[in-house]
């Protein structure tokens, strides 16, 4: 029995208590949050102790630590964290300055206990069958990838002047999907982008609508789409073509059922509307794979490295689409 | 080079017009209608001859006969035809009287001419396939079979009332459909139906809603749904299930496009509104089988048999439906 | 907060188990098995109490029941528990015989505990919808209704030899829909069945592929087609058409990957092999709904009349395919 | 009626030749080859003339010509026919090199006579729809559009070492659809691309994987990627998203069959194998466009300057690939 604390009673640390308190293995011992009340609420509703500090979270009755503070908070918390011997589930992004990333490389990287970084949706059943059919080759070589990836709607003003820009805030993911799925790290990437959702976003120095290009290091294609907005809800789906045959991991729908009327035939419902509900399953699992490799003491799929080469694939795309020739993003 | 007339001029005989046109193998010598005005303007339309009495069509210079005219007319044209040793392909139903079909049958037992029924949903391609994969294996051993078969909306009053009912006008095609596919003759059949769309229809004695069971000589069972209406257009598919699988022959839309917004996702366009659109391909196909074996001499597809058996089926399925007994319905 | 006990630590008895332990607003109290290992088992994977002797789960201290059990326990245990003024959730089937069933009556009748019957699949997301739609008339006048049900292997003989057959042991299910989406009762029924998958089912009296035609009082109709395998796994599907368009609740998939090679595209994974793993979501949320029930003092959605009258239409089915024509079936 | 006459009886010529003898209000007059014999195998088929020289095709009786030949002929040719005032449709591309396109365009635009360029694509019923449902609104402002183009395999060496490229061969199908869909010029463009299905394409310094980013004059973004290989056949579809939703022109199939076995569900078949399969009814749409054009004197869909610029596109993309900075592309 794995024993678990969680930084942070936001929305998404309210989802990671969520999935401990009906983990298997695990036990959720204690929570921190600035505001003491959100704490509070979360110790309530599943029986674990408020922690009055956040050192409290890495006390000596704790085996492992979930990280879903705020950003800013995420690279400090990882590092004590880390020295402190627990094992580590951090939000992404570790932080949104590659320089402090790498300030706190050496000390993960001279550590045993698994570091691991939250990107959900390597977790997502469908996506996760399709990086296994691209390893087990079920596609022949893989040659292309294409990502799509579109939010339901933009994010409060506040959110996005803190977010360190779409490529680093939103694509992040799909950066690290592409690298999970090929397997491979990047040699060269263009981008563009637009703000078509809201142009005041040009204000920000970012953009809505954004479209990237690599290629990887043996010569392999990867496209991501990416927008703050679709009406119809979450649209993210990933695309792999090899030699052999493709596979797509197409978006679920809330239910599947199909309508017919006078206007069209074989209508699906709307997809989700928030990422927790569209990715629920990804965070269930995602905590019991952090759970399973503290258990044998492995390394996490998403490890730090991953995290860290993210951003970097986030700082080389906002360079490229200032014009900036990005720098080789390998390794 | 098949030499071919063709009595009708109305929109089912303008369409096998066009197809004669079209057609390979085969030359549209003769065109004949009581209405010389419709026979007219096929003729002008096509190149072709007006006929100026039916037997013209029948006359030396002719190989074979496309019967599309008044069902009433059908009987008499075919049986002339055959005895004048000319190739037919005549229009559903042969009759809406089994009494007349069993009639006529001797002669055309006793003759070697193709006589084919024009039962087009065989030659659809998906349809088509169907059968093929069943005849083949590629299910196992078929064991039941479901058709769905609705129209856009109902026709004219007039129409129906000399339709011979929802199952000698409508419905034949899927009795015919399950013969077809599943290659046996129905040992038992049971109805239900209603006057849904249009309540009134219970002073013709007849429904507009209707389902059928069928069991096969070996035990497989078949089901039949019918509407006279569906608002998103012609919808007629076909499934079938074995031991190792099944397969479906699912509706084709106008076009592939696909339509997702704040209502719903993968909307495809409505079917098909009407019936010389959704089997234009079955019907040109049709054709081109006949011709074939109007050349090889072959018994055809579709055979009078074929035709005989469908009226059979549909006749046991009213007697079904007004609660008397059907008798058994093979051979 | 709901106290529950639960009758019955089998695979049913242990996913309801499941359900307890990870419910909101409900507390697992105690559990029995005649098989004392099984119970214990279950009590220590959730904390709960092992019950000594049935009556321990209808203690003062117990809120609720579910029944779980075997078969022929149910209708006795319902009993004694609504007697005892408990809330019951009962597993289908209440019971293999009316006459049984129709003793109880009385007793639940005269009770104002919340009993429900376990039709899990009314809490199924995609059937609730499509029952939703039908009920708010967003497809119009409901005319008709096809349900497809199919399991993805023969269980054992010596369960099959207990089941009651097939009417009442799987298609009970799809009858409960029928009254569920269309909110009607039937007026007519006719059945037919083979037994294809395995021809030594006759030996039991029973069919493996069987296919019901039913008739509503206002003239509706609807169609269930099922089978005991289907190698592509649970195939569980609802149509409604009504005057205003259809709605399929079509079948979920593991996941939404799509594959396409040389053979074919857009290739979904084979439906779920299990049907807990199929109707998880249906049976938790069932619980749900139970649990509200008894905290609202409120009729339960799926009652012991529509167990009864579901076992009723069941009765029905068999004496149609035995060719005994059924008795009107309505109320 | 319009009196056509065409150059080339090649396979694409042949083609043609097909649909001007089915086509409606235009006569098939002469063909020309520089193969007698293929140009007689076509006039033998179609009873049309054969030309001796090319000149014949555009003598007195002509009113419109197709140019279907070699491509190193279609500028000479067409410049030709503009003189001699016929109409002309020409298959794309009008020439490999840029230079010869611009020294050809006053002649064009000094002419009234209509000048279409074969991008058939745009007759296709499904792209056709995309780009009305955008012109008309239906999704709002138009943000973004993802192309994915696929051949089912390498064409022989020959072809390709003559092909101009990829972006010039393959692609140009693409940039024109974009340009055709969006309405739009492009303002920015970037690509990569791979030999990975055949390496030793890099000797004729070629790719068979590539994909592009091109960014509109308002800022809307596009995306191609592209593939000399799919396994399972022509995969060409089209995404187009805006403020008020998507649409995808998705891909027919052969039939419209699906198939479960214990492998998977929902199987579709392979796609076309063949372009001239996948786009049999752009083709002839196409030709009925342009015989509507020539009837109207009207500026056809596709015309000289949409050719053009696709080829700007292709030698962008090819200047982009080769590291070169593609020099801004529109007007």
């Amino acid at each position: 029995m794995i024993r678990c604390a969680l930084f942070g009673a936001g929305r998404i640390g309210r989802l990671h208590a969520d999935n401990l308190a009906a983990g298997k293995q695990v036990e959720f011992v204690r929570v921190y949050d600035p505001d003491p009340e959100a704490a509070r609420a979360v110790a309530r509703e599943h029986g674990c102790e408020v922690a009055q500090r956040d050192a409290d979270c890495l006390a000596g009755d704790v085996d492992a630590a979930i990280i879903a503070s705020a950003t800013p908070t995420h690279i400090d918390l990882l590092t004590r964290a880390v020295k402190a011997d627990k094992a580590v589930l951090c939000e992404k992004p570790i932080d949104l300055d590659i320089a402090r990333v790498d300030a706190a490389q050496p000390v993960v990287t001279a550590s045993a206990v698994p570091v691991m970084v939250g990107f959900n949706r390597r977790f997502d059943p469908g996506h996760r069958r399709l990086r296994e059919a691209v390893a087990a080759g079920e596609l022949g070589t893989p040659e292309q990838m294409i990502v799509s990836s579109r939010d339901p709607g933009l994010p409060p003003r506040d959110y996005l002047a803190a977010s360190g820009g779409l490529f680093r805030d939103m694509m992040i993911h799909d950066f690290d999907m592409v690298r999970f799925v090929l397997g491979e790290e990047i040699k060269h990437l263009s981008a563009t982008g637009s703000a078509l959702v809201d142009p005041s976003l040009r204000e920000l120095d970012d953009v809505d609508s954004a479209m990237v290009l690599m290629t990887t290091e043996s010569g392999k294609l990867a496209h991501i789409n990416c927008s703050r907005r679709a009406v119809y809800g979450y649209d993210q789906r990933i695309e792999v073509h090899g030699s052999a045959g493709m596979m797509l991991s197409d978006n679920p729908t809330p239910t599947t059922v199909r309508h017919a009327d006078a206007q069209g035939t074989g209508c699906a419902p709307r997809l989700y509307d928030f990422f927790l509900d569209r990715y629920a399953q990804a965070f269930a699992n995602q905590l019991a794979a952090f759970v399973d490799a503290v258990e044998r003491s492995a390394k996490p799929d998403a490890d730090f490295h991953a995290g860290r080469q993210a951003l970097r694939l986030a700082d080389a795309a906002t360079e490229a689409l200032h014009g900036r020739d990005p720098s080789l993003v390998s390794p």
